[in-house]
């Protein structure tokens, strides 16, 4: 069974999370998504986990950005149609688990988890709650360490972008290595010839091969998102945008 | 099979890449050669591709820097003596796999691969196209998703340097985690006692430990080939020298 | 087999020893745990791999943070009980080590790996000596490339630290990706309710939310020690403290 992680822990921590899942499934293929969310940012995190679990096989996904660690914050489950999802109650799995179908949803007794590994923190339920957790999903146990839950939970929304007329208030969700800053804005908000940004007018185009080196240009990027570039250069650098930005666009 | 990948994507993008293979080829072991090539650095992609693929097993190799993505530039694969290796026709595969010996060449069809992942952006073949190719390749069904090709492609010449007498005009071809500046100059080439780079008189050592700490020093490095390092430092900062910089050195 | 990679390596070189491990034992499955270690910060990668390896099966664990590399220093094995460590003989697996119990020492033979893997360099002992080492002990076979040893190595304290009284010397030996800084003062020192640090008094809380967001607080983190932390900021950058730094500090 694949058991995928996605966290803002960057290096290490993932490492040991690893270890964790192969002392109890020696045969999960542990495979990592991304350990660059930007640290806390939930919703980047919803993002990135929403554009890449529905390319793998039916999975277990921990998905763990979780600024509410140690506190009174739910771990929970959900069991949907193709795939397990392993995460704090934060909305992080939400926007995948409700695509998916939830079929089921459990509350992680950290007292059990813990109880496997030997250890609880207050900073690091990656090791203790959620790695263990994931790793009695894959092998089908995930009822030794949780609970049916049938309470309320957090319903994050990805797409909560407004558009009036030309004008248009979305959301940079992520700036890749590229600098290219992906916007929450789905493809088919899009009608006109050019964005408007900052009193730049910028071409919408298939592909970065169609304006000039050092150009900027938008396009319908591998999320199905609005995405800012600049051609072989930084949009988020030469334009100052962050990731978490509210930007208002118009498109003409 | 083995199934390597090596990109300028950073974190996240090569997640979806894996979600993309396995669902293939479940039983691939895909492994990370590196995600940090310079963005769009063609040459340095090709350079640690060719250092790095001779020590694997027969594999495939997924290698993308693709700064021609979404654009007219060819997908394809070269089927070599010992091993496989898919990218884009910019020549990053080209020096490894005239190498390893090319046995036949194809040409990736784009709306193949894409029908199998249901998905074709623009902007991230790593995804719609190569990954697929690669996870066809692993399981010898490279002919599902790819034609032979008869046609030209681009070879790239990673050593391309000149040497005239004692002085040599060569190229920084990647910047270690160390600061080592790492060149495409072959050990055949040096003869002297000592490189001067920038005025400087830098000795020609064995090993790190030759000089004091923080001082300068040129060995022949794990690629072969010359290497500009400071002891326990950093050369590119110290030098300011950065990947893909021709620089003039004689040995003296 | 599972085998572990502890490094300072970034990306890239780690990939290659994937290949070498792989080659020799097609089954192994290899585990990154970092390759972030601060560039050859020796303490800091013992302190990650003595927290690392607790939470792993039994394993070959190969951790290579070396500058002293293509010197004198001796290429070691460590049998334990549970675990097997490959490492330069500085210290990086002592701590793990002795905690699992050592039952044989081997010294590596760097002719007989190298014969292996057909070269050997003086920079990248990672390829050339404890990829195919940590290999061939994950096969059973590490009398082929190495010989048991019984003279002395290099033995690292982790927690060297003092207390006198209410007064603390002790080291940050990791900042982690939040800015957090990890030292290596044991939770069994700490009995006051506030660390004074430059001055400030920092309250000694259970988890984050105790403290308002952008406020300095200390705990016990997943390594058993104190950490400062600023919550959702970085104690690291607002407080100037490095990986590496003897800190003063007063509990009361």
């Amino acid at each position: 069974m694949i058991i995928t992680l996605l966290t803002d822990f960057g290096d290490f921590y993932q490492g040991v999370m690893k270890g964790v899942i192969l002392k109890i499934n020696p045969k999960a293929v542990v495979v990592d998504i991304s350990h660059s969310v930007e640290p806390q940012n939930v919703l980047q995190g919803a993002f990135l986990l929403y554009n890449a679990y529905r390319f793998f096989p039916n999975a277990v996904h921990i998905a763990v950005v979780d600024p509410g660690v140690g506190g009174k914050r739910r771990a929970l489950a959900f069991e949907c149609r193709n795939h397990i999802f392993i995460a704090p109650d934060n909305g992080i799995a939400y926007p995948s688990a409700k695509e998916d179908g939830i079929e089921r949803v459990w509350i992680i007794d950290e007292g059990k988890t813990s109880k496997i590994t030997g250890v609880l923190s207050n900073t690091f339920h990656g090791r203790d709650v959620f790695a263990p957790a994931g790793a009695y999903a894959s092998i089908g146990l995930l009822k030794e360490v949780a609970e049916p839950y049938y309470g309320d939970f957090v319903k994050l929304e990805l797409f909560d972008y407004i558009v009036e007329g030309n004008f248009i208030k979305c959301r940079v969700v992520f700036i890749d290595r590229f600098g290219n800053a992906v916007t929450n804005l789905k493809a088919e908000e899009i009608k006109g010839k050019y964005i408007v940004f900052e009193g730049i007018k910028i071409p919408i185009v298939r592909c970065y091969e169609e304006v000039e080196k050092g150009e900027p240009l938008a396009l319908i990027g591998s999320f199905g998102t609005l995405e800012l570039s600049v051609r072989e250069g930084s949009f988020a650098e030469e334009f100052g945008v962050f990731s978490g930005d509210l930007i208002e666009l118009k498109q003409i």
